[in-house]
């Protein structure tokens, strides 16, 4: 193989960055792999849309068709992102026997194993390092850096728009919803922001390392999410006091094996996405503004960490170029199966209901300041088995309801959610408690 | 393929934990790569040798041609270390056609093109993940994972015993003797430490980075190197105050490219290996104890971080499973060459001389406390046009001779030494000047 040639549906944002990238590093990258490359075809909404790189009008089409059916085609990449048109756009391109490139984490986590199947019936390959944490290989590091590793933890940074929220609700103080603003004004955030914000974006992702982690693909539905909205300053302010930062964590944990009377030795997994405090000396909290990092903890490898960051033009394009290599190089040596987009090997494993998920808690309530209103909750606690680790009530508050902090030790979600509905109850306590989780990484 | 076996020479610490990892997750590994994987016989020193790990006395042999030449081993991983043996058994195996697996970055470093040559001419491979930072995958994400990148910047914290002793300086306002010698009694450090401390394992190390990135196998010879035993407290707290932390790092540094008018455009690198004062809201300052962190900057993605740990039996055993499971595969597809162990591809670059580093400084002086000292010294700083961007005189010292604290504007390391030989040759300064770069990764 002395040329290979990519075409490209989508010349937007991540289609022209790929474009970009791909021209300017086309003879490093050729005396990289040994094979020449260059952009064929490039499908596009429309020839004068606005893109942060100029494309060669020669290139482009407004017919996606043409370009995953023009011979000169030798690999696809799927930009267009949504879940209809990409699936039709990757199937077409995959029942040609050619191989895909996608960055569309919503599609491959609704429609993950019908992809694979496909590319696996056609004898081709689909690769995706760029669905998740953009630039980061942390697709390439979990299945082939980490290969002889059982991933006992996954703790993932991998929306970008959160972590610039709570950066700056940290950083300066703010409330979520003018810093939201301002993230909107910047570009850092949708007009429509419910896809990041509410965890969405993060539990595509999740599923996907959660998936490849532990071999079986994870279906989004079982995956719990709470996003960003219900944190506040003062949980930050508190927390920040306690020595613990803020963070919206995907997470993929291993839970303990069903017990041995039991006939399958089925792996229970959980995982789901939510704000959770972590120690403010954990290298995860250093994690700032839109940066992605993914801390994996393998059985053998001990902690690890990937940083970069997780959207965005460039580091999409870095992260579409090498799986461009890895496919150049699989068509080149005839090994297009040797990294199959996945492989199932935990077939009967399942995700951990989150009722059952067990961690500790930062619990932030209203309550009258009047004597007998802590005993009364820790009363409900006691009852329930749920230890109490340390109790804050802020001094200096002149008001008929204070702030109150408890934290708690490890219980199940489920038992948590029971005391406290049983504590909401209570005529000293006004609002709805803010039950937030606490990771420290043992 | 069916089953591939591995055949180990060295049975010590990494040699046994690359046996433990592989026989309790053969299992898995086979389930993700689809072939049978097992160890087939393991040559050690001594049958009774101390290991952490034990290895069934039916595998082991005390002659490594037995290993070699058995037709049932199909990889081959040296673990025994050193430059000259180790040489040796690599080149035999590697006559046979059997790819090997190594975590030998001095032997990497001095015969690395003599080996990458015998592999291809042998039509086999040589795999290393485990040579740098042991179990972090950076050599697959410098090679694969950025495959499209032209590394500009690339800083490593890549000695873990270093690290170590850095931490604790930094942690507890300890002198670097005293850390070095408990190091040394719990085993962070050799009973000969030069290696380390001086700074050589890190030149290995950041060589091979160094190559990686550039395409042209840099001679270990050419990187300038300073270890850490002229850091004291002192430095690691005046430091702190102006708000930095002090880590060796292995740097890898893109510099302008040579003048238009010159006949070839050799691309110009800074390889070295010194203390450096970083600031301490950056992501590798937080990077602490024995563990490791490459910071890689790329022209398409991006900053990115990789960290973990930099050696021990396990970390390595994680690193030496991926180059198996990678040999594995090849063998498996008859692709042996689909990454071949080194790509030259910037034959004419070469490393720039330390004379002509251009960096910023801290400098830590010792003073006569009296009128005109400072004038003195600024004159001949101004003579060179080397800029100070500040200048500390701590207050209270009740002494004939005062720290002086000189920050300086980025100039080139020969001119710095210049003028603090000048510097010391006056009367009113005593003792030989600190001087540490500062890097801001600007």
């Amino acid at each position: 193989m002395q040329q290979a040639n990519l075409g490209l549906i989508g010349g937007g944002t991540v289609g022209s960055g790929v474009y970009h990238a791909l021209t300017r590093n086309a003879a490093l990258l050729t005396s990289r792999i040994g094979v020449g490359l260059g952009v064929r075809k490039v499908a596009v909404k429309a020839f004068d849309e606005p893109r942060p790189y100029s494309i060669p009008r020669r290139l482009m089409t407004t017919t996606w068709q043409e370009v995953v059916n023009d011979p000169e085609v030798h690999v696809v990449a799927e930009l267009v992102g949504g879940t209809s048109v990409a699936r039709t756009m990757i199937l077409e391109a995959l029942k040609l026997g050619k191989p895909v490139i996608t960055a569309n984490k919503a599609l491959l986590s609704k429609h993950g194993e019908e992809l694979f199947a496909t590319a696996q019936r056609h004898k081709t390959n689909l690769y995706y390092e760029a669905s998740v944490c953009g630039g980061i290989p942390i697709i390439k590091s979990l299945r082939e850096g980490f290969v002889g590793n059982q991933i006992t933890h996954l703790y993932g940074i991998v929306n970008g728009t959160c972590n610039y929220i709570l950066t700056r609700m940290s950083r300066e103080g703010a409330e979520f919803d003018a810093v939201l603003k301002e993230a909107q004004a910047l570009g850092y955030a949708e007009a429509e922001p419910s896809l990041d914000i509410d965890g969405f974006d993060a539990q595509h992702k999740t599923g996907i390392l959660a998936s490849l982690a532990h071999g079986f693909w994870v279906d989004p539905k079982d995956i719990y999410v709470e996003g960003i909205r219900s944190v506040t300053r003062q949980d930050m302010e508190f927390a920040a006091k306690l020595g613990y930062t803020i963070k919206l964590l995907g997470m993929v944990k291993m839970t303990a094996q069903a017990p041995a009377n039991r006939k399958s030795d089925r792996r229970q997994v959980q995982v789901s996405v939510y704000p959770a405090l972590i120690p403010s000396s954990h290298v995860l909290a250093s994690v700032g503004d839109v940066f992605n990092a993914v801390f994996v903890r393998g059985d053998v490898v001990g902690d690890t960490l990937f940083y970069g960051r997780g959207a965005g033009k460039d580091a999409t394009a870095s992260a579409v170029l090498s799986d461009f290599a890895d496919a150049v190089l699989d068509l080149k040596c005839g090994s297009v199966n040797r990294v199959p987009a996945f492989v199932s090997h935990e077939v009967n494993g399942s995700v951990v209901p989150i009722d059952k998920v067990v961690s500790r808690y930062f619990v932030r309530l209203r309550v009258a300041d009047i004597p007998g209103t802590l005993a009364r909750i820790t009363r409900i606690l006691g009852d329930a088995r749920i230890g109490i680790s340390s109790v804050i009530q802020p001094e200096g508050q002149r008001e008929t309801f204070v702030p109150l902090i408890l934290m708690l030790h490890e219980s199940p979600y489920g038992a948590v959610c029971a005391a406290f509905e049983k504590i909401r109850a209570l005529q000293v306590v006004k609002g709805k408690p803010v039950i937030l989780r606490v990771e420290t990484f043992g």
